[in-house]
């Protein structure tokens, strides 16, 4: 598997693409797809499509396609799906409680196991299953629930902190919603949402936008 | 402001991570800034930013700094802030319900003013002061109201749909969250928030980490 670690980071969101769309292809019933097939959803070339999928596996001849189950299933496993993975959501706001309910991640396999936060008067409180604990208390939880990934929902300035924390706590794996870059030890690996970015960039769209 | 829409994505968010800097910045009582402390900040070089603030005026002369209110004030302008937007929610879910409660984008101008979503039993319900309308009534209401801007939070199957009769209202700017990749006419700008995604690739990272 080692030679699968040096695929770039923009090759491993074009398999989540095609996973998507493999995962509706098959609930359509469909059982083979072809690259163009592949391509088109991912609004990149067909060539594109072959030369990643060419790293796992030799299925996928010219005339036939792709076999649709067995290609998701590889490149799930690929991604590291297909299990259960324990997650620790560390912020426990409104963005927090959507996360928390959001059906799409347990969908997925990732479970919160554990929801901490630094306001006493949440910790304490449980959200369906899961009684929110007090963020100081983080590599405590970590251990005593297996957390291997962590969402941070916590205000700007409390973000840094929390992933310390958490990568001091063994969690190698950290998807930030918090608006500010934050850093963290080689080793872990950190994602960023930044809905305010993006936001940034519509407005600039919107204001600078050519009327012609 | 013709020159200004040549700025690349990437550069459009590096100033969004500068307005982050300079809004704590100013928080804090500080009134000038040097490059070197706003690309501490956004993990780039100080050159970087000296290139990037050099598009917006002359100030921040060497052995100075730039004064922090005044390049905050500009940054906004040309990223289209200091005004209030009005945006449209479509897909009245638990994703659409926290977004719509998520004070960040109040804070930073952005007002939904409209929530629409497809199902019967939620249309006519009220968040806050908004009343849930009839996705089918999509194009009234963006007259309506004035909509600018768009977020989406619709199933995966429904986003296609919802973006064609967005742009076709006249809405030229869509954050979508759905998990499909989508198409938009030239003029309109779509940005996706995919988290299937992002969590994809810390799985991805997680499985084929090197133990050494």
């Amino acid at each position: 598997m080692k030679r699968i670690t040096k695929i770039s980071d923009s090759a491993v969101r074009r398999l989540s693409h095609y996973l998507r769309f493999l995962e509706d292809t098959e609930a359509a019933g469909k059982r083979t797809v072809s690259s163009e097939d592949l391509a088109e959803r991912g609004g990149i070339t067909s060539a594109q499509v072959r030369k990643d999928l060419s790293h796992f596996g030799s299925f996928g001849k010219r005339g036939t396609g792709y076999p649709v189950a067995l290609l998701r299933e590889q490149i799930m496993e690929i991604l590291g799906l297909g299990r259960t993975w324990r997650v620790a959501l560390v912020g426990a706001g409104k963005l927090g409680a959507a996360l928390f309910h959001y059906a799409g991640f347990r969908r997925q396999g990732f479970e919160i196991v554990a929801v901490l936060d630094r306001d006493p008067a949440k910790v304490g409180r449980r959200w369906a299953d899961v009684a929110i604990e007090d963020v100081g208390e983080l590599a405590r939880v970590v251990k005593k629930q297996g957390v291997e990934l962590a969402i941070v929902t916590t205000p700007a300035d409390a973000a840094q902190e929390v992933v310390d924390a958490l990568a001091a706590a063994g969690v190698e794996a950290i998807l930030n919603f918090a608006p500010r870059k934050l850093s963290v030890p080689v080793g872990v690996t950190l994602r960023d949402v930044n809905l305010a970015m993006e936001l940034e960039s519509l407005t600039f769209a919107l204001t600078h936008r050519d009327r012609g």
